[in-house]
């Protein structure tokens, strides 16, 4: 069953179950690229523009009282979730994203005319145009749908993900404070550390991470609404601009602001690339976490074997007892996912022409796809992984005891020459430096005792 | 409703409907990430892997033969897409796809229990690693499963997305090959080429790239199947590897074989990349075919105006009559997520540890997204944008009167320095090159005509 | 001719006039890579780090007094440039650039030891290992002194290249903000805009950029020093981290500060990635700008040709008159180099192992080049190009007289519908919008003159 | 000292021991930017052109026959690298290359006219233009060159350089065909291979990219020589396309021909784009190569230490003996910096315009370097880590002795139920297979001996 709905090229025949229109359904057909959709952040973001529009323009005087509420509750019901599968439209159609805002338009006309006691969809008494679209342009709708949508994704999800993560961390450091262990550098033993060192590095390189993208959020912050076509501000009223912001900062809890120049609001994304270059940054953090914990813990027999990872799955099919570490796959997986759509957005972002870029979709289809997986990553591999990390402290001990790099600490009492042959004797015959320096002579094994302890290099101050 | 299935690990609630088992089941638990699923290519490649392996291993009396047909019968559902909603893995899971492997094996094992009278699910009589599984491991069967994925949707989709845009460029071509107009060099005039010579470029760029993919099919076509576990084709018997691969290449039509080292085809994934690689020359080619067709349509009046493209949706809301480019949009936007997915795939793919790469499901997910975005992304722009392409001769014409270029053509006869002075006197006096040599009295009215003729200045043998 | 000189390893022939030792003659010999030299920057922030640390180790009295002042001095010279081709290294050598530290240590012991009235290089009085890199481990030297050379090259050239460029651009703007001419958007045809707010936009992203790149400064001035071998701080004194770290603030006038947790400063480099991030929003912008402005130039005859360029060289060999945009290509070049080197840095600071990330040198290698291509890529331009831009206002003019968009202007005098009448008429036509309007009758040519005013369509509170 | 040159802007000023003119010094002038000279190859590679259009031409009688002598001559001492400091232009210029194509011209018209008698420089009696440039375009000689350059740099030294790694390799697999080992998938231990098959997979990993290299080759080696400025071939003559590139066919020993298309030899580069994504995946394999050689020589005593590399250098400063993978190193950064790369070419590649992409110097710049990279590192690597690696065969067996995975051998025997069970036992007792199996009583002694041997475990046909 279809109804038939217009726009200025013609009737068009739509689903009758559908509340979109003419402009949506033209998209679908022009459109067959592709099962990404638009992301329903972006439809929601979009949602509630229109919903801060109708309030300044019904104090402005430039909608009816009754359309504003209209619009507003047919938008409420979108920023609700409820007309989710109205927003069918891919990420690949066309650049300004106008048609996924005619899109929001239509729905939100569509569902106010069925509130209004219409049939769904149609113009009346709604019109998506003249009156869900009102004071706007998709050129301005569109870019501030997608800084709206990223900041709330980064503020909602990520941040809270990435705290999650550093916090369960930096318990796991703390637990393990004194817990000595082999340092590595090169991948090469070196001199020790403590576990809880070990893992302090991961919170300090999520700290650096998430400091990076709160540095990137103020310039998110200032929104482009109010440029309509090309960034004059034809057809928006005076002070519409920064209304619209203060409402959208109301409504939505962030401190949103107008724009200073709109003209590079609708034509370029910097503030979105350099947020993708944040993001990278975490992501970065996160691929040398994972393959640190599946370094640490890789064996059982054959590895390192310095940590334990929880096993979540049973192993292979063909290895019974077979446990992998599966969530840091998972994790270093999504990392290579936004390294590439940081190159998406970055390529994207540079391609604009004169007063608009044409590469918002896959702009923010690219961004929130990365927020997305960065947040659901850092969560999942808390509650999977590092939750139920124990280090095997024997393993550790064992790997200290027969490592060479302890003769550092016997630099100052015997001198480098003497310490280095006593290093390279023990490496050549496969015996512990004890050995090796009570054979050569060097020192007495109450004098090993007293200076080669590992406890005492863990600090400045230390001389080892 | 739901019913047990268990594993290693113990019981696992399901859904009472669904035909996957406890494996399905732990990974949608573990791994709460993103929306991505695992693509559907894969799972039906690897129902292809299955049935050829039951076919192998009913010959080799590694499997009873009711066992085997019950598989097969099973395996051909899930190719003919019956059972498509029974694949939700997302593609951050492990980075072996163990977890869809076990889903493929599960929901086969699932539905032939069905089949063989017995209830969804379960173990019996088809039991999901003793006989779907039988003769292989996740290792060799999910990258045995990329490779065929990612030729068929190249054989299938792709090149002849690519030979359907190449033919209506062609056309376009050839309708044209006379239609002399300004060449363009650094973005400004310069000597005359044809329409049609112009858009043989286009054929031609996309001639090397659908040549550069073709050339990296044939590495593509080795497959890891017959490696088992860590490359040693431990548990499958002699000849399995290439009884499988004749299988596939029977059953699929495409010239499948096995790979010569099975330990490269678990761990590394050189042909993908190298693949990865020629997509990306073919967006390179898109993309600059987009780039130019957007130009030359630019305008209406205040642009290049020399094509028009194809009006497929209204305009702007503010603005009547405004036609889009929309088409190109799509094009160009696409082709910037296919260069970021070759970053993924080419980090990923350099990241394997050992016996094994670890983040298969990632390149698969990138490859295919792009295999798949190419095509139809090609036949997209030639259906709503290429077919309906038109020049506007009249506005070649004038831009090729007005040009200064031209001038190139009085060397022989007036020499570069009197050539130079006209170009130049016309140029800052805004007039045309004629009006100018006449003034200079460097050649007679009859002269101008007689030498200065653009239709002469397109093959070399011409004297410019 | 050549002298001897030793390390642990044994002797090695180094050159007689050579500085340094036989550890960079060794770097020589087995890194016979490429022709990428170590960035003298980063010797030179070496040496500022070698010059603070004689300080400090003198004031704790690590380190003999007149030793220290031989080092300060040698150390001095080096900053100064005069023995900058006594750094020789490749880039590709070891991970950590020990080789590269070990290069300046030698090269001050030997030109110290010369200062003292021995011969060139040696060990005494002046050790390279012992007293010039004392206190210190290559792995905390050489990321601190990725972040000096960072954070210098920001400082020095990069943000006053913005500015410069950014002044120019500004100036350009207010130069002209009353010039009206056509807005575009995708391309095509739309709403006016000035000159002015045209050219504004540039300034308004290359502000986006340097904000996002001072946002990137504060982590880089956290340095690794005084975290030696593996972040523990071993053999350097309480104290010498934060010492150190004042030294150089003061030496250099920068805010540096000691990093608050030094396994992370060794092990991972996020907030260098992130500032990367920062300098590809720089040049998206730079992209943006150069292609805008070449767009603009584009003609002189079959093109936009609303703005001339200067012309800086003599035009084609073949075709006397012709000028290209060169400056836009070089600038849009460098803006390609540095996405790239984006991702080189991307997937070195992710492959960190342990306490220890081993691509310090391709990391700041491609960081100092990104900078330096930006700082001279931005002051290039503004001198050889946006200097010298003039508006060409009578094709503005002519462009915006015989532009359709203007209609806008008509819709709330005879509502959309008509005024699409009348810009469809005379696109199809050929005609200017007053002819078509008139032809149709529903305007006089008085009201034409009246409601058609591009210089009221510029600001929010125009009705279009 | 200096001389006085001109072009048709008019008078420079030119160092009097430079051959270059005043094209050459504008550029040095006007692109003051960055360090990266513009490779030597491609002025190399000019010069080739010019010997073989002089050719051409003096065959054809558009260059007089002494005038023609005198280019082959100083072109000669060109490609002899007599005249290599002539060359000073960097990368950052027009992006048509059209600067370096004049100097080259410049070059040698200075030396030819200097041969002939006359002083330095100058246009008499060879000229640069009319002469050296004679029936070409900076248009089609640039991309000509590009190529060229390229398939030379490949032929000459990258593929000798990765048969000699992968001769080196294979060296090292067959010498220890037969040496058993512990096998890996997602870093833990897995089923056993041998120590041959394991380096194996680098042999076959190093094949897929060769192939891939040389299966780019034939587009690469299609040139747009004959072209001239647009691609029609104005002014040059008819054959003389096809009559150059078998000139620079028999000069270089490659087997060049003409590009069928013009247009796309000049507008596009498709065929360096898809050359560069073969070069990625070397770099991709070489990553996995040198990734896994560090892995397996991590320790000596906490590590997995399977393997010994050689020892190049002294180790740390503070700890005696330290030994670290520096060939690793080196080789892992320059495949980052070869991923970056592909970046900046598939970036550049897709920004051409109508007739012609200006974006080839930094095309042509990344693609050499990528392959003067990739051809020292694995040559270096061959060398200087390679031929030097020794299996350590007790740590291997020790590792297999210990290993659980082995537990795999039962499965025929026992059943996969008891074999887990015997795995974990073992696991968490921290026992043997042996221990705990006969602990479970199970099987004896010497069913143990008989079932559980590794050597049994390495082909397919054994059963697990």
């Amino acid at each position: 069953m279809s109804r038939i709905e217009t726009d200025s090229l013609g009737p068009v025949e739509v689903p009758q179950d559908a509340y979109w229109g003419a402009q949506t359904q033209r998209s679908l057909i022009n459109f067959a690229i592709g099962q990404e959709r638009m992301p329903l952040a972006v439809s929601h973001a979009l949602a509630l523009i229109k919903k801060a529009a109708a309030r300044v323009n019904d104090r402005n005087g430039d909608l009816p009282a009754d359309i504003a509420r209209l619009i507003e509750q047919a938008a409420d019901e979108v920023l609700d979730g409820q007309l989710d599968e109205q927003f069918p439209l891919v990420v690949w159609q066309t650049g300004s994203g106008t048609q996924s805002n005619m899109n929001v338009n239509e729905v939100i006309a569509g569902r106010a005319n069925e509130l209004a006691g219409q049939s769904r969809g149609g113009k009346s008494p709604v019109h998506p145009n003249d009156h869900v679209n009102r004071s706007q342009s998709s050129n301005d709708c569109f870019p501030t749908a997608m800084n709206i949508a990223a900041a709330q994704a980064v503020h909602d999800k990520l941040l809270p993900a990435i705290a999650e993560l550093s916090s369960g961390l930096a318990e796991l450091s703390a637990r393990h404070h004194k817990l000595v262990k082999t340092g590595r550098t090169h991948m090469m033993d070196a001199t020790p550390i403590t576990f809880g060192q070990e893992i302090s590095a991961f919170v300090a390189q999520l700290d650096y991470a998430q400091r990076a993208i709160r540095a990137a959020l103020p310039a998110v912050y200032e929104l482009a609404q109010g440029g309509t076509a090309v960034g004059t501000g034809l057809n928006a009223p005076h002070g519409f601009a920064e209304a619209v912001a203060a409402e959208l900062a109301a409504l939505s809890g962030l401190p949103f602001v107008t724009a200073p120049n709109k003209f590079a609001a609708l034509a370029g994304h910097e503030p979105l690339v350099n947020l993708a270059g944040a993001l990278k940054s975490l992501a970065v953090a996160l691929m040398k976490i994972a393959n640190d914990l599946r370094l640490l813990g890789s064996g059982p027999r054959a590895g390192l074997a310095e940590v334990r990872l929880p096993a979540n799955e049973p192993g292979s099919s063909i290895m019974p007892g077979k446990v992998n570490p599966t969530q840091c796959e998972a994790l270093s997986m999504l990392a290579c996912q936004v390294l590439g759509n940081d190159v998406t957005i970055g390529f994207a972002a540079s391609q604009g022409h004169l007063q608009l870029n044409v590469y918002k979709p896959v702009i923010i289809h690219n961004l929130l796809q990365s927020i997305n997986l960065l947040a659901d990553g850092c969560s999942n591999f808390q509650q999977h992984c590092v939750a139920g990390i124990e280090p095997d402290a024997e393993q550790m001990a064992e790997h200290l005891e027969r490592g060479l790099m302890l003769v550092t600490a016997l630099n100052p009492h015997i001198g480098y020459d003497k310490a280095a042959e006593i290093a390279k004797k023990a490496y050549s015959e496969g015996t512990t430096l004890r050995e090796a320096a009570l054979a050569l002579q060097y020192l007495t094994n109450e004098q090993f005792d007293q200076w080669v302890r590992p406890e005492n290099m863990l600090a400045p101050g230390a001389k080892g």
